[in-house]
């Protein structure tokens, strides 16, 4: 499958790393307004490829699209200072209407895989401007987030990351909700085997957890400037499950027709991931004080959307 | 690591193929009584080799398993006419106590990895001949039967079989117990999913799933004389989660201590496998008939192999 | 893409089970004359996947081809005893005749890969019959032959049979020619390297290695009664180029207008493979015994095919 | 495997992202001066992993190597204003002194894996310094430029960069040595493929090439600053190697006794690698004027490291 990626940054670049090592996508086109930048990191990228699988990796304008089966949008512009959280959304609604323009009739077919941040903002403005069905404009969400409360439950109790199934819901932010109460090792339940291991787990030890996720950004940011790994890693694994076509359970962002009562709003929950895009959902059972903060993150972001969307 | 199989049949050398192909191990030994045979399926293996990996593999001797860091007994009598289950089970408690013999001044510190049949009773056997810690003498148990109950719910309710978090508990045979309780996709329970999709999961279905569940191998069986194929890939997967110390939870077979109240038997539940072979148990929340049902299983196991152990 | 195998016996299966493995194809159907045997084995097939990957196996009908981007043909018929070569090659065209005509209009985009026997034979019937273009009508030809090749030459000189380039030309048979002269270590002369290291490559040496080429076959089928996982990995080597285009060199056989003078026939040679079948070859430099000896093993096929083309 | 890291800069992190996504090595270890940027760094590859494999990535001091089986040595200093290169190289090589003396004592049987530039005297300085056999102190050398040379041709004659078997050797720099007269497009000269193909290997064409590999670097630091990806997976792959065992043919820099009759230089020619680092050289047959090109090459280093080796 070809892979068209707008906005050759680190994160569109880490995407592409990811895609290239793996051998997920057959070709990958990178796209940026700095044109340079575009061709060193597909130049970059694609001394990688000898060495792993047989990616073609080249830099491109919008017309070098055409037949992409996923365009990652990783486009965006940066805050300036004294700049309103809104204004910067508005300019950045100004980036995706002009990048949608540009991509929808060149690649109508593509599922759009947004990682721009705000994410679930961003999915939502782009599945309104785009006119897609919600299933095939999906933001990458929490699937970091959900990557790193795995990360963190396997270390704490010994087990692989990918033994823990376990999500992060709602908003990718401060909003965002730990779904504890349904989170698993196996089949079992964390508490069922926290306890058979002899490793309780305590309201300290999911705080400080809780913690770990909600604060992972900054503290990668705090060291290095930027997190990209992560986020690469985790927008390669969404384009697998479409490419194969594997229908993957992953926390992704789509606009949903009811969350916990709000009405038409982008956020992640797991989600059934196939060739066609998000085929399907799998809310899961929360606990009382979980679907209120779920609500709560629901409407913080229907509040953030509504002024941008008329 | 250097795996060491014995017995080449269709179990022993389909989990060789898996291994090479997947470059899962990095030297191969097949020993079996019948040297033309060890032979021809390592240099029928080994030419799979140039395509995919850069595994050795190669036919051997005993003292060719020296420095295995996992050995696969897929080794065995056939029953001859007119003999009774326990004199076929003595007959290849000779084989087993004939190779341990050989196989474990050679190899002291390997993983022994039990395939042949009846396997809880060849696993339980094994340990006590060996005088191994029970997490280092694994019998592959339940994994197929785990590996065919996702399958099945994943195709029934159009996901990925590797978001379906299920297993089969027990013994692997007749007395073995779909663990339906507890049995997840993603991180929700089936009914919750089933319902949200609307593809209810009916009595009639869930009978369905355990009928092809339990008689898959039959059906195999029936169309091709014998099954080899998944429980090849079902070994090559516990060595990888051993080669690479994933931590993984994966449903099989060791000595356990204290099972609904039975004692000292060998049956599969999931547990977490890593560099040091079974490091911890997962014991799921069972259902009452379930719990009945797994209690059986492990009562009809310890009358089975009691004769045995003296 | 979706992968359709006819003929569902060990060399079909051994590639099925390799393609689920690895990943390659994300559906495979099986169909085979005998439905209970393509019943079994996508079933046992089926149970490696949620070890591995995601892949969908399932037994169907010809009609079940629809859409699908390669097609083995591993059918065939046995020779009956006392019968002639030629009858029974007669026999397998009418096979042949049968299954095209079902396919065909079924699949038309399909390349077809040949792996039944004699399979330069079969291909060039399946290229007359089917009126496709040559490139879309690959018989799997050497790829065995050269991994053999590889492999021995690898475990002579002590490297990876992946460093060793070195190809097996013209009939998959008894006329095979292996061209030593344009044999490589990484990319110097086979002579040069082994000089390098001390292990000359004497004619002793050579011919052992040529003899181990040409009979591997019979030493396995004398060991376990026929060869599969080899042949079987090497369908799935040729299908993961086509998948993923690779345009990687592969020595494979389809209908070449001329070889050393010979016009018209079908045998191998290296050639470039991806999306759109073989695009390209690569006709190696030979030394003069070599080019005889391929002139030859040219003409002995084009004698055996003519009669049956008619 | 567990590998170290020593410098967590784009280099260090890239080889570290490349080794988690293929779950090449089973736990990673970050070292740097500026702990806060190891703990970021080491945190982002970490939440890649729960996509992909089980790697388990960590920030750490120098004692937590113990065990590493290799040390990816990516540390140094970067040029003042004014510095000459001969002082600069003073100073990197206070740092290697000091990484190794520390480094060597916790890990004494690990393999070195030397990243700094300039690449080759680093490697010969840590060879002298570390008294280690010269096979198991490895220059990441010209594996780079060898990506680099295999993907321009493979793009130019429409092949996989993976059949391409090509070498880029002596020193990573301007000095290198494109072998030309040993390339090969399987296992046939350039030549002969690019005349079959009929897109002829003019010298306008390889000149084009050979400055591509040549300012690949520099295309790529005008449009990013720095390179990593391509770095990153080449150390990946060497690792693969040794992991592996897979005595792969790779060109990298290693102290060699004679290259061309200069004694005792560290550079790039092909070698063999497996699990006890270098285990043999490939030296090329190489046309007079590549010769002479080398002998200047490994004239350049030697009188650029002999000052520093007092």
């Amino acid at each position: 499958m070809k892979v068209g990626i707008i906005g050759a940054g680190m994160v569109g670049s880490s995407a592409g790393y990811a895609l290239a090592l793996m051998g997920i996508a057959h070709e990958i086109v990178l796209v940026d307004q700095n044109h340079a930048l575009a061709i060193a990191q597909a130049e970059d990228i694609s001394h990688a490829v000898p060495f792993m699988s047989s990616t073609v990796v080249r830099p491109g304008d919008y017309e070098d699209l055409q037949g992409a089966g996923v365009i990652i949008i990783a486009a965006g512009v940066s805050q300036k200072p004294g700049e309103t959280r809104l204004a910067l959304l508005e300019r950045n609604t100004e980036v995706f209407r002009s990048v949608l323009a540009a991509v929808l009739p060149i690649a109508p077919d593509a599922i759009l895989l947004i990682a721009s941040n705000p994410v679930d903002i961003m999915t939502q403005i782009s599945t309104r401007i785009s006119g897609l069905p919600p299933g095939r404009v999906i933001g990458s969400g929490t699937i970091l987030d959900t990557a790193r409360f795995r990360s963190l439950v396997g270390r704490y109790l010994g087990i692989s990351p990918q033994s823990v199934h376990a999500y992060v819901l709602g908003e990718h932010g401060d909003s965002e909700v730990l779904a504890w109460s349904s989170a698993k090792a196996g089949s079992i339940s964390l508490e069922s085997f926290s306890r058979q291991i002899g490793v309780p787990l305590t309201e300290a030890l999911k705080s400080e957890i809780d913690d770990g996720v909600r604060n992972a950004a900054y503290k990668i940011i705090k060291g290095k400037g930027a997190t990209y790994y992560g986020i690469g890693a985790g927008l390669a694994r969404i384009i697998k499950a479409i490419v194969q076509d594997q229908r993957d359970v992953l926390s992704v962002s789509i606009v949903t027709p009811d969350v916990v009562g709000v009405e038409d709003v982008a956020l992640s929950i797991p989600r059934v991931i196939g060739a066609a895009g998000v085929v399907a959902d799998l809310f899961p059972d929360l606990a009382d004080e979980e679907a209120i903060a779920l609500r709560r993150s629901a409407q913080i972001l229907k509040e953030r959307v509504d002024p941008l969307m008329l």
